[in-house]
């Protein structure tokens, strides 16, 4: 027998952090927020079903809970915007004990209150089978300084943040039944959102970002078409784990997950020439690692990848389609 | 063969409408809004799922798409805001056609531009097997007539707006497969947002609201809690509607229904004595009847019906449980 749902929401409500910003916090039919002065809200939401987006066999609840909102508040980070508040819906199914939806609650308000803003309301329900994650983050920034997909222009650089392909080697591995080296797993469980990079990469003035959930070539795609724009990646640029490039050294087929595995939520961002030495300081300064991986063209046609030997190939997966997967 | 994701998200785009709130809308990685100098943010979210909120053989998708809309508008209604944008998460089972998708969509974006308001953002997925639909609503009032459920005080009269009971009287009828008669199946498949109703309300001076959507004595029992007061409601008060009237003649234990039906999304109100003529001023100018059903009382313990012969009972059920139902 597990809480009922009006104890459950009480107990949520007593972990839940209260920052400046929430002036109604969870237990009325809406939250309420305050925003700074001049400052834009930014919305961004997603939807994690059971069986499509995630394994309970696979992961922790504390895990899944903070996934959940790293997920979004990455979403967040890819506009330059600072996290406000988030809000959560849950659809639980009665295997869920009570320490299980403690626990997925646990590791939502734990990533939430990493950036420093809260969980101020939600929704919970019964699902009939499916665990069902719902989460909406909202963050404000400077109109001026929010970054779109469509900036991008020929002659800028195309940089990205981190490593990429670890979460979707560490996927492979579990779905081969075999689990993942710790740094991997990570990876793949409790991936970070790139909040302090993302704002100051956009005060920095990059033209164009994303956060790459679909895979390197498929956000890269969402960029060129909203820029009307080309591009060339160099294969040989891509930064690389050591446990990734261990692995790559036995199997060479796996750079492709780097190109098209998705969930790495690094930034992937468009810098004009004069604003390189501001980025690379803006990076610097949050401690994140990021590379030139190649550039943008003006041919809306070009879409290159080019490998070590100088030989060039036109990638052929551009879009993730989540209704096909 | 179903439309791809990327094909149905541009679909939504270019049927959803953009206000002038819209900074950036459907399309990037965040949705962008303006909000009025001065006001606050209101937030609020529902999770609906097959099986557990609906079934897809009782309602139209169009019907579902906008209620799914009007529910969360009338959280907003319920604090007095003006909404200014939804966010709308799918998860689409195989067995949804294209024809279907896009009258949930549609039903949605009619619903949101009814009030004035856009689809801005969302996500979609594929799901398992249950039609899922997550909905984030927001809104903006003036700081300072935000209505919570907290401001409650003895010698308050308790109001209600429109109609109780007729929700889930058509619940009833398609249980037992029966087909509701017109009026009654459209209160409970397209039910009205009192938006207009809750703003000018939130003006007059309510002291206390909320939207009924668990049933009058368990949305009533949320605004005693949180205002620490006790109520009266006198049964014969209850504003029901003419067929719910016809066939109360026949079966008087269907007043159960007016009581704790829920899903009427009526809004539940109480009011200073100082308040009542701005309070049916406001009620008249948008065409909603509205009507005094009991008072508030001192002790908290306090929770009373009162019969037409006068007779006084305590109300078993105060709290409609999510987990249980």
């Amino acid at each position: 027998m597990t809480l009922d749902e009006f104890s459950f929401i009480a107990q949520i409500r007593r972990t839940a952090a209260v920052t400046p910003e929430v002036a109604i916090g969870i237990g009325d039919d809406c939250a309420a927020l305050d925003l700074p002065p001049g400052e834009q809200l930014l919305v961004t939401s997603d939807l994690l079903l059971e069986g499509v987006h995630f394994r309970c066999d696979w992961t922790s609840c504390f895990d899944l809970g903070a996934k959940a909102a790293a997920v979004n508040l990455s979403d967040l980070a890819a506009m330059g915007a600072r996290p406000v508040g988030l809000v959560l819906g849950l659809g639980l199914p009665d295997r869920l004990d009570d320490a299980d939806r403690r626990e997925l609650v646990a590791g939502f308000i734990a990533e939430a209150e990493a950036f420093e803003t809260a969980l101020v309301g939600g929704d919970t329900c019964r699902a009939q089978q499916f665990l069902t994650l719902s989460v909406t983050a909202f963050g404000t920034a400077d109109p001026r300084q929010v970054v779109r997909r469509g900036g991008a222009r020929p002659g800028d650089r195309i940089f990205v943040s981190g490593t990429l392909g670890d979460s979707a080697l560490a996927l492979k591995y579990l779905g081969e039944g075999v689990s993942p080296e710790g740094s991997l797993a990570r990876r793949h469980h409790r991936p970070t959102a790139r909040v302090s990079l993302g704002r100051r990469l956009a005060a920095a003035g990059v033209s164009a970002m994303i956060d790459i959930s679909d895979g390197l070539l498929a956000d890269l795609g969402h960029i060129l078409e909203a820029s009307a724009v080309g591009a060339e990646i160099i294969s040989g640029e891509l930064p690389l784990s050591a446990p990734f490039r261990r692995d790559l050294a036995g199997n060479p087929d796996l750079l492709q997950l780097a190109l098209t595995g998705g969930e790495d939520y690094e930034l992937l961002f468009t810098l004009p020439p004069d604003r390189e030495t501001a980025a690379r300081r803006a990076a610097a300064e949050c401690g994140v690692p990021i590379r030139e991986i190649g550039r943008i063209l003006p041919d809306r046609e070009a879409f290159w990848l080019v490998a070590a030997d100088g030989a060039r190939s036109r990638p052929e997966q551009r879009g993730f389609d989540h209704f096909r997967a």
